[in-house]
């Protein structure tokens, strides 16, 4: 397999000083996915858990609902990943290739128009009986934290992490990519204990974007949380699927947009 | 125009302990590319000087070499914005969309194979005769995010500047995608000054990766420097480019990768 570092020499300067030493870089490589013969996006990852990757990727873009949909994920070669869809799953990618000529890791980069755009809303979720405290919901970031084996390396990884209603994290993934890191999250959920997420809370270790709230509701997942900021598209849209999303969440305190919706054991100011 | 922020309401949890209050967001929203009948990309960005993204985007992308490419760029709604190229330009612009199907704002994720990827490698930079300090280098971050207008409201953007060899900022664009910000940069240059950029140091707020090196090179800038961590593809494509690339630029100290190129003023250690 690909590793997920790599050591190179770099001069490091400190005020005019130069010292020639070695550090580690996370890797950055291209992706290829494919269903079947059909070559349908490429994406700079990360090596390391790229079928999890290849699954998240086909449910955030409604390729499959589940795993039943994947007869079998394989290595074409160590940069490219074939996934063989059964027959039901197959005729709905060929649709989407019509409707929007190819899909894109980023969810939205890829496509051509605004029209193709609207067409890929995701379905409101159903509502969720998730409560998590917020005592639980400030500890996250620390846990995320102290499992990012790569990043701690590096310092060049985005993570992303699944957490039951009690904080206990349940997996992590880590990638150049943020797009990434939730599909890898994802994928790995829909291939070992399936989807909808309906008890999990999803935390990202940057920014919520429109894209990353799509990936959200399209996992199930009921609340996402955000160490930095959200976008105001991905406010509307959380709104929109019925997602509690949670920005700032850093340093005791975080922001709530558009309702508490999971979050228990909230208080009013005295 | 489309504003660039947009106040929201949003409860802010301190401990357990909410308070409704409202807050500014960076807008993030779809903005789709023509080349005159034909929809080349959909990107999210935040709104503000889209002109500018469009050209640096086409410029990215290999579709235009410079601004006499560009007959005019107008918008048919606030968020489509269409370019009418000159001849030359079109011809090479319908011959890249039989190339690769289609171009991406992220400049890989919309790729659809391997192949094309390899296809779309940055020319080498010509030697540079820029010449920074680094007493000058070590000072850039903090001009740049002196002028961080947006994300001082928001906390929301990834920021982009270009520097002239005594550190002194020429331009800064900021985005809710990184590689908007930097096509917004390049834009600016080359629809105000021209590029090649042969001059210049780019600065980017967060990591760099692959495709902001080549978006740099592509512009003819010598010299990248990221706040954050490369890639290790970032690093490869650098070096191939000849281009100077420095990461983890932050409290008097930056790393250099494949040679110190265009910087001066290093000591060695005592």
């Amino acid at each position: 397999m690909t590793p997920s570092t790599v050591r190179v020499p770099i001069g490091r300067i400190d005020g005019r000083v130069t010292r020639w030493e070695e550090d580690l870089l996370a890797v950055e490589a291209p992706l290829e996915i494919r269903v079947g013969p059909r070559s349908l996006s490429v994406t700079m990852r990360t090596p390391g858990h790229d079928f999890e990757l290849a699954a998240g990727f086909l449910l955030a873009e409604d390729i499959i609902g589940s795993a039943s949909d994947i007869l079998e994920i394989a290595n074409a070669d160590p940069n490219v990943v074939v996934v063989a869809l059964s027959p039901n799953a197959l005729i709905k990618a060929s649709a989407l290739q019509r409707g929007f000529l190819m899909t894109s890791a980023c969810g939205i980069c890829g496509k051509v128009s605004l029209e193709s755009l609207a067409t890929n809303r995701c379905p409101v979720l159903p509502p969720s009986e998730l409560k998590i405290d917020a005592g639980a919901i400030h500890r996250l970031p620390h846990r995320l934290r102290a499992r990012q084996d790569i990043f701690e390396s590096t310092g060049g990884l985005h993570a992303a992490a699944l957490f039951n209603a009690q904080g206990e994290l349940q997996c992590l993934r880590e990638d150049v990519g943020r797009h990434n890191a939730v599909d890898k999250l994802v994928g790995h959920a829909l291939l070992s204990f399936g989807t909808p997420l309906r008890n999990s809370v999803m935390l990202v270790s940057g920014r919520a974007s429109f894209e990353l709230v799509q990936k959200a509701s399209m996992a199930g997942v009921p609340l996402l949380a955000a160490v930095g900021a959200p976008s105001s598209l991905a406010v509307s849209e959380a709104e929109r699927c019925g997602l509690t999303l949670i920005g700032f969440l850093r340093n005791g305190s975080f922001n709530v947009y558009g309702g508490t919706g999971c979050i228990g054991g909230l208080e009013e100011p005295q």
